[in-house]
């Protein structure tokens, strides 16, 4: 059975104008490549309210999962939860249980439960909430989408709450050769065993060291067996790479 | 005028694997906001035909431009060119032009000029040459769509070629305030302040440092007037901003 497909979706315009490099995507990406997720598409979008509900809308149909990162923090630019819930047609409110969790906890900080902080108990009816343990303040999943906070190690947190429930496949393995030589001068090698190895993807990335050309060749695949049988291949054509 | 708009359209299975940081995105936000060009989306997709035809249909239909970054390579695994090519209904193959760029800097340097080499003068018919001065090989851009390579340092050589023939429009104007206290404790009054402003973009970015809850107030906008008596006001409401 193939794996399932994901997409992430970064929301914030801090990414758009330059401000921050995006890092949340490839965290997500190697976790998602470890749990045996294909992850098809990311996508960063600029907030939004329109722009954020047609992304849901389109990459939760394309994929099995969609998970978002970002905008669902206490100030007025965190649209995402309203986004959210529109996207899949839900009401929106203030939620008991989203409420209490942070109740407790601010409470047992001495912080005070203000308007803004409450903005983040608003929860889409029908939502499982996602633990957050950095902050208490939840994220939550809707159908198939995975909605988590932006702040990176808020945000890991919650993956690790939210991956482990979900069916995975096999995990993607990768083996990479190292070669000192321009990628084309590989090129008619290495693409002659792509097509000889189908259910082997086969990646090729130049890189310049101290001014010489040198580029890593890349074999990934679900199964363990045919990627290190089309690695021994690839060694066998190639002897000189580490 | 309202600024024109863009999307960058990132191309390679390494980003989606995990394998690598996507870094050529940030980069080309940054510039853009210096150019006047709001960009609007960020996508990665993998090294799938289908899929980047349908991408590049797709972001340029939708905005003033698209950038690409990847795939237009010597290897089987560079797919870009003929995918941007069915995208815009053109014909593609080696062209004289790219040709002869590619045969003169590899005269220059005593390298074998082979068929890998070669694909790298694949260019869709009408298409204009994008200089590369790091290794020669040139992008291109046709309609709207500007198609550069995913090596970083050539990615930007190619920004900085194309970038200038474009037109853009006012610069982005980015001012912040660093705040020592928590985004929920300002929630409230930069909100109220976001909603009097209508013209200039707020976003707020908490941090932590040292085990202490920090804010950055981000305000942005395209008149530095505006963006200037905005922040005033801001910095009256919260007079501890430094």
């Amino acid at each position: 059975m193939p794996n399932p497909t994901a997409a992430v979706l970064i929301i914030g315009d801090e990414i758009l104008t330059g401000r921050t490099r995006e890092g949340n995507g490839h965290y997500l990406a190697g976790e998602l490549a470890k749990a045996g997720i294909d992850l098809r598409e990311l996508r960063v979008v600029g907030d939004d309210h329109a722009t954020i509900v047609a992304a849901v809308r389109a990459l939760s149909a394309a994929y099995h999962h969609l998970f978002t990162s970002g905008g669902i923090g206490p100030t007025h630019d965190d649209i995402t939860a309203d986004a959210v819930a529109e996207a899949f047609g839900a009401s929106i409110g203030v939620r008991e249980d989203a409420r209490s969790l942070l109740a407790a906890y601010y409470a047992a900080r001495g912080v005070e439960f203000n308007a803004a902080r409450l903005r983040m108990a608003r929860i889409p009816a029908g939502a499982r909430l996602i633990e957050n343990p950095v902050s208490a303040a939840p994220g939550f999943s809707i159908g198939n989408c995975h909605v988590m906070a932006g702040v990176p190690n808020i945000f890991q947190a919650m993956v690790a709450s939210v991956l482990p429930q979900l069916v995975g496949g096999a995990p993607l393995v990768t083996q990479s050769l190292r070669v000192m030589r321009p990628e084309a001068a590989l090129a008619e090698a290495f693409g002659a065993l792509a097509a000889e190895w189908p259910d082997v993807a086969m990646g090729s990335y130049p890189f310049v060291q101290e001014g010489a050309f040198g580029t890593n060749l890349v074999v990934r695949g679900t199964d363990p067996a045919r990627v290190a049988a089309a690695m021994a291949a690839l060694r066998r054509l190639i002897p000189e790479g580490e």
